[in-house]
């Protein structure tokens, strides 16, 4: 596990990604290490051979899932934790607003991808429905679709409230846009139209354009295959 | 909806729970308001009888998920959110640790539950491996104890890491431990053996001792039926 040293904000950190390309919560980790301009060493942990389950990345995450932030000796799990960390350790520029109540709409934002869409489509969701339960490719894409259906209307609804400006939250790029932007790319990947959400389409089009977005998508990570 | 007027520490708020007794995001909503002694006027949304997809309740929570929290003419969903928004505004007693390591602690176990079981196991999709996928209730049942068992196996191998005492994060109530007990709820509903997870099972046994969290318990809800 080679670490390269990384120079933060508020001194000498090293920080390692135990990353997957095309994993959701690891691209999440990297727009927020992108965002807040902390460069780290990226380790590929493939989900498609299994990495995750060898007992080298267990004694890492023992939940054995990606992505595993290393923060000089620190070992942090859970996108939406680690994210909250990074704010609190490295503010500038923040990732949640300055007042409860907003704090508590990004939070939500991002709850409604991360606990209620996410892990429902997982890769071992849809192992588990491949066998033991024998679906075909055909019943598990209807399922992908369905749920990031309900998932994405829920999340339009919500944004429909009056909060959104350029982006989830106001002008400011929060965690909810950190949320939402990985699940678009999935999204795509499965062909939803996303033409029936035109606020999360609308915002996750302007968050591409900004470079930390923009470098942090699955197919310019040292892992992703060639196109 | 009738709403009571309740006197919170900090002056006059009127907290309204849309909740339904078995829902685990609304138990932990319910632990939260009565460990921090904010009493609230329950609003039943029975999920069975649908009634969180009536305009009534969609004009509260677009999600059309429970619960849905109201204080004064504020509308708060997404358990998690509405728990750190709960701790941001009524601080004492912590559901949060001050560090920002143990805070990082607390959100990933709570993540653990919120966003890597609880999801896969909601009634709406057991709803769907029924109908449209055909599945049997013996089918089902299997599904929900095999996540069941690999999120709780997760929880207890990140309890392991030696900062678990009392509770689930030293010994200090946290939002881990307001995860942490409806999901044993729903285990032992579905006949998951929690003596496979001896650290959890503990925490759950000690935690279930303090009169906030036995008040919480769906059997002590004004819409659970009858014994």
């Amino acid at each position: 596990m080679s670490q390269l040293a990384n120079q933060s904000p508020e001194g000498i950190a090293v920080i390692t990604l135990y990353n997957y390309f095309r994993s959701s919560a690891a691209f999440r980790v990297r727009l927020a290490l992108n965002y807040k301009a902390l460069a780290y060493d990226p380790v590929a942990v493939s989900l498609v051979a299994g990495a995750h389950k060898e007992p080298q990345y267990a004694a890492l995450n023992p939940q054995g899932l990606v992505p595993a932030l290393v923060i000089d000796d620190k070992v942090l799990t859970q996108s939406m934790a680690i994210i909250e960390y990074l704010d609190e350790t490295h503010p500038q520029p923040a990732l949640l607003p300055a007042d409860a109540l907003g704090r508590h709409r990004v939070r939500a934002l991002s709850q409604a991808i991360a606990c209620d869409l996410h892990p429902i489509n997982n890769l071992r969701i849809l192992k588990y429905l491949k066998q033991p339960l024998g679906h075909s490719q055909e019943e598990i894409d209807t399922w992908y679709r369905h749920w990031c259906d309900v998932g994405l209307a829920g999340f339009e609804a919500l944004l429909a409230d009056g909060g959104a400006g350029t982006y989830c939250h106001g002008d400011q790029v929060s965690m909810a846009d950190i949320c939402l932007v990985p699940q678009v790319f999935n999204a795509v990947r499965f062909q939803v139209e996303m033409s029936k959400y035109p606020l999360a389409h609308g915002i996750f089009e302007r968050l591409m354009k900004l470079p930390a977005f923009d470098a942090a998508q699955p197919s310019r990570q040292p892992d992703a295959p060639a196109a």
